[in-house]
């Protein structure tokens, strides 16, 4: 059902999507806006703008596309009037869910439930899931300080006037070049761009360095364990440090791979040495998945790729999982109603086409399938890389979720509008940095109709 | 299409309902669980739970269900294939809108623009719409400071590390007994229950005193201004003394009529005057409308009724609006991309059925008939409090966003759990409150039969 290939008619913005750029100024700031789509005529890999240009969609809506534009099965489950009620009735979940979330939950998102998360907690989005995260460790380490779930009546009244002990002096530990939101809780712990966190106010919560490695990885073992060896050291010493200045760390949040913050990578042995260094400190372990869970890197959770037995106490969720939410282990549930909630508590709307798209990653064997396109995807990266060494660096990336760095941000910048005017769409990341986030149906041939765009562009630099 | 009386089989929750939340519990919290529903077999004000009992709905999923359950019009707009696109492909409104979204703003959210806000912002829940409120407002604010959108090297710097001046010792000021939501940003000016806010960290923002009227408002009128009086002057003061403590107030952020808090009403005169001051001082004023917005009150916004000319900077909504988002004054715009920004902006599917929900609310006429509606439900609710003045104190409401205080909380839990097993479903709000948000075609016939079940309640007690 898909194309075959790009089709261009105009520059993109082109004159259509201009002008309702133009009248979107009028309602809202439009000035991050690309261009306008018709998501009718988009299909798979292919996505379509006002103007009738189709373009190879690397980028996916940052990520947060699945299995393409338009899939038939998708479609299926609007069309099936069985379905209706749960788009038009949307529910409070957390008091009054419909009869069907328990099997949607069962059959759905516990099938991919994270080694010794057996729990999971529905949200809307990659935010309300990671400040819902944060509180599921604040209000678990308080009670582990308490020695009980019973709050003191100190606690009760404070809480209420923004005090302490009733809202605690506590910490969550993030890494610099992180991203894990843009809500206030989850905004303290980004640090991926000024403009992301300028003018806002935050929290005084510790933020340690991330390993920045030299990449092919293989090709840098030593220097690259030695790297990590001091950024674990760092870490351990901002725990020590914060815990010391009365506000200790609750939680450590990571991504595993640093997605917006220019795609940055770390080894298993860092992450599993990180766990342990949390766990050594009784800080919580949050892993952030939303923009790496979902398959891109081949494995349904980029943290798989560690192999660890125990991975985490909480791995976060959205985008390409449509909902959003967390799961959890046992020892991190609340134990009173209305700690964890609001109103709608997700959708379950987005359940029900997620349950869809979870049987079309295996009846496609889609994860497999990323594994193959990734690797020819990375071994084009590292040709081109080889071919123009003073363009291009640090071809990086595990499954097809991959980058590769460019000489200077104005290049970079300019090569992703050139390669959208000669259509495929691509993302920046970092400050030199394109992401690569093709939806998982993106096969070898895609791979090649972009190398083939890229080359050129790169060609005729 | 609608049932015409509830239908009871069991007590509520029944079997199916009990077995159900079991199974629940086994994957996440189920202590807040009501009931399992039946949303395919609910219709208008009526909602039917799995063991088939069918209940008059005047708690409406939080406030959160505009024209009651399966209502024709939006089942039509889901079955229709022309809207298919928009269910499948979510995008990333704030970098690739679809064609028709200036239009669906501009025939869906903007004909309903509060009175001199002439800009909105999409997004996808309350505290999303919360959050992104605050940023507009703290980065309006420090633009002021400045003197400029530029920041400086110091700014760009030290934000990307939480700290000052770029993450600026800022504060927003709510009030007493207010709720906002529960993301970290919305819970430091929540102020509703402990439970909503213990254990979580917190800012140090100042919480002015909300006024504790007497109803019926019109027979308390001097004692009731002298409350006011007393409540803006404490907030003058707050704002001052914050300022003086080096964290100035950038905006006041206040409920029309505070809804989780225990239905607390105000004056017009007390929030024309606390707009006043919040524009004396150079604070924004943030009118929080999620729970009040969309036509409970009798008018589509609750502040319309202050009658004034100037009401708000900011008018924040959700629920039974279906999306999320704020309105806000031209000066509130910020000038750079990606500063109020996330994946998904919103969601275009909850526009297209918001659209239809406005054309039902005009052509059905609603809004005279939820005031007509209020009407009867206020009255019945005075009577029963002359008749019970040991049981009922303090009816109140505008519209149907209506309430009545018992005179225990146990004594208000149990005729909550009475009424349901009665076939009326209520909650409760504050301490002592009954809240009564039934859906906007709530009629006089659906008045009465409420009013029946509670006054055999009562008269049983
Ligand atoms: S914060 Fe997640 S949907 Fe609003």
């Amino acid at each position: 059902y898909e194309y075959d290939r790009p089709l261009m008619k105009t520059q993109v913005p082109g004159p259509r999507s201009k002008e309702l750029t133009k009248q979107m100024g009028q309602i809202q700031n439009n000035t991050a806006i690309n261009f306008f789509c018709n998501y009718e005529e988009s299909r798979g890999n292919f996505l379509v703008d006002v103007d009738g240009n189709r373009m190879l969609d690397v980028y996916t809506q940052i990520a947060s596309i699945p299995i393409g534009y338009n899939h038939p099965a998708l479609l299926k489950v609007v069309s099936d009037p069985n379905n209706a009620s749960a788009f038009v009735n949307r529910p409070a979940l957390g008091i009054l869910p419909p009869e069907s979330f328990v099997n949607k939950l069962t059959e759905g998102l516990l099938t991919v439930a994270p080694k010794g998360l057996n729990r999971v907690q529905n949200m809307a989005c990659g935010s309300c899931s990671n400040e819902n995260a944060f509180k599921a460790m604040f209000i678990w380490y308080r009670n582990k300080e308490r020695g009980t779930s019973i709050p003191s009546d100190a606690d009760l009244s404070s809480c209420m006037i923004n005090q302490t002990p009733g809202c605690p002096e506590l910490s969550i530990l993030s890494f610099s070049g992180a991203f894990h939101g843009r809500t206030m809780g989850c905004l303290a712990t980004t640090h991926s761009k000024p403009i992301h966190k300028l003018d806002v106010p935050s929290f005084d919560w510790p933020i340690a360095p991330f390993p920045r490695l030299q990449y092919p990885l293989d090709e840098h073992v030593r220097e690259n364990a030695q790297e990590e060896a001091r950024c674990l050291e760092e870490t351990e010493d901002l725990i020590v440090k914060w815990r010391h200045k009365g506000m200790p760390v609750a939680g450590v949040v990571i991504e595993p791979i640093q997605a917006e913050g220019g795609d940055n990578h770390a080894s298993a042995a860092f992450f599993i040495s990180l766990r342990k260094i949390a766990s050594k400190h009784g800080c919580a372990f949050h892993v952030d998945e939303v923009q790496t869970g979902g398959g891109a890197t081949g494995r349904f959770w980029a943290h798989e790729h560690w192999g660890a037995e125990d991975p985490a106490d909480i791995v976060s969720f959205s985008k390409k999982l449509l909902t959003g939410g967390f799961f959890y282990r046992d020892e991190m549930e609340t134990d009173k109603p209305y700690r964890i909630f609001n109103t709608w508590m997700g959708d379950p709307s987005k359940n029900l086409l997620l349950a869809e798209v979870l049987n079309v990653i295996r009846q496609e064997n889609l994860l497999a399938e990323v594994t193959r396109t990734g690797k020819a995807l990375l071994g084009g990266l590292y040709e081109l890389q080889a071919k123009y060494p003073n363009l291009l660096s640090r071809a990086r990336g595990q499954g097809t979720f991959c980058a590769i760095d460019i000489c200077k941000a104005s290049v970079r910048d300019k090569l992703i509008l050139q390669a959208r005017d000669n259509g495929v769409i691509l993302g920046g990341c970092g400050d030199l940095s394109i992401r690569f986030r093709p939806a998982l149906i993106f096969k070898e041939h895609h791979v090649h109709m972009f190398l083939n765009v890229f080359s050129d562009l790169l060609a005729a630099h």
